[in-house]
């Protein structure tokens, strides 16, 4: 069987990285983008550069979408109801859960097929077999484009009929990815402030990186079950210990906000009675 | 050669690990804690329990102390300036660099040798093979104890002549390990309000903290020398994405200080313009 045609629509980083992706997997795909200027390279390799956001989902049965925000997504596709109808969009643009289910609530009210998705992965791992890429959306659909869709990457997952539940994974995720920057970036800040490189806490910052797949196996049973078991290290240690960063942090005038944030959520636990658990339990103080 | 005696001062969790790990290790061992009763399994293992702090420390020269932190080490040590005269102490207490400081400046006031170190594993993995503990203070103190302190596990560093230099590094890392725990547990929090299990999430967290080894590498290559090449990804969409965590949070009433002040931070790089670097350039907002 011939490789299904794609069309891309928006040709920031990652759609770039995504048409890129259709094509060397075989796909004729046609990229367009608002400002034109984007697609030279892409041409170079194959892709057809339509002159029109219509023409471009007229060329394909699956379309799909990457651009800076579902703002950005309503102004490029609700003029173009009509060209969609009984076509698929996929949405790969970042957002929230409840932003994905209104332009899937949108997309049924016009006979548009509908996916919505989650690139988990940096622009340059794009085609690559590291990539992940989460999907939601309706099953027969998903079924239907998943051959082309996979060209997108190594894993390519349906996650459920709900149209949020790519987006849900995504926040959570990217939540855990860019808090724990947060706290990379500072800690750099702060052994600088002691004297101390970054290139020479680097290898011990990555010790404790690998350290985390095991505890959050462990938190994610415990937030579970809703029994917290202290294991290693409970609240009040945790605590403890935020305690000394904020207090090495406010001795060289480095910064606290976060850290006084996460420190202030442990001592609510503590206030709660969870001293003697994991610091999991916070999660029943983060929910309402 | 037979193994050099050890004297282990206080038994808590990580205490009775210490004293395991050197009792496993063929070192002779005496214990002692402040309030009794916790040295039975050790001295059904071989250790000697003292009955005072004194006698403890005179069984030996090389005395290990670790308790909940500095001011229970002052409490413990600071009556036995006599008997820890020409010893070395080793403590292994978490706090900041300045506590460590401080105590190094007192035992050298005493003719007490001394060595502050930072245990960076949970203490069911003390006397293991993926042990980490960092040491600092006098090089020649380390060299003399290196053989007995590698009892504690795999990896035993020395990190310098500074005192303080091993808590700077400890400060740092678990700077890291407790803000990632704080957007774990949060990440987990958000995504049951969204309906997606711990569990489900797991697999793909796991994964996301996978990637956190080469954004430190590449983080810390940009800090060093000052200069935040966007890679990947830029600080402009960086905020854009905790900007829909914290949106989606809000959505479902989950709490939002710690991804708040991460976000603030954040918008203060874009305000300082740095929208087109790295996020790794906050680094400098968070030093004075």
């Amino acid at each position: 069987m011939s490789a299904s045609p794609v069309t891309v629509l928006g040709l920031g980083p990652m759609g770039r990285a995504l048409a890129s992706a259709f094509l060397a997997a075989g796909h004729p795909a046609t990229v367009w983008n608002r400002t034109p200027g984007r697609a030279d390279a892409l041409v170079e390799n194959g892709a057809v550069e339509a002159g029109t956001a219509a023409e471009a989902i007229s060329a394909s049965d699956l379309v799909v979408i990457c651009v800076l925000d579902y703002e950005a997504v309503r102004a490029v596709v609700a003029p173009h109801t009509t060209a969609l109808k009984g076509r698929t969009l996929v949405n790969l643009t970042a957002g929230t859960p409840d932003d994905a289910r209104a332009t899937a609530e949108w997309a049924a009210a016009h006979g548009i097929g509908y996916l919505d998705g989650a690139i988990m992965v940096p622009t340059y791992l794009v085609g690559g077999p590291s990539t992940l890429v989460l999907h939601s959306g309706p099953a027969d659909l998903y079924g239907r484009h998943q051959h082309t869709l996979q060209a997108i990457g190594g894993t390519c997952v349906h996650l459920g009929e709900d149209p949020g539940r790519a987006g849900a994974h995504d926040v959570a995720l990217l939540d855990i990815f860019w808090t724990s920057l947060t706290g990379v970036v500072h800690a750099f800040a702060l052994a600088r402030a002691e004297g101390v490189t970054a290139a020479e806490l680097a290898p011990y910052a990555k010790g404790v990186a690998g350290l985390l797949p095991d505890v959050i196996d462990a938190f994610a049973d415990q937030i579970d079950t809703g029994s917290y078991p202290a294991g290693g290290s409970n609240l009040r240690s945790a605590t403890a210990i935020m305690s000394h960063v904020l207090d090495a942090s406010h001795r060289r005038g480095v910064d606290t906000t976060v850290i006084s944030a996460a420190h202030a959520l442990a001592r609510r636990g503590m206030t709660a009675g969870y001293a003697d658990d994991s610091y999991a339990h916070v999660a029943e103080l983060l929910r309402d």
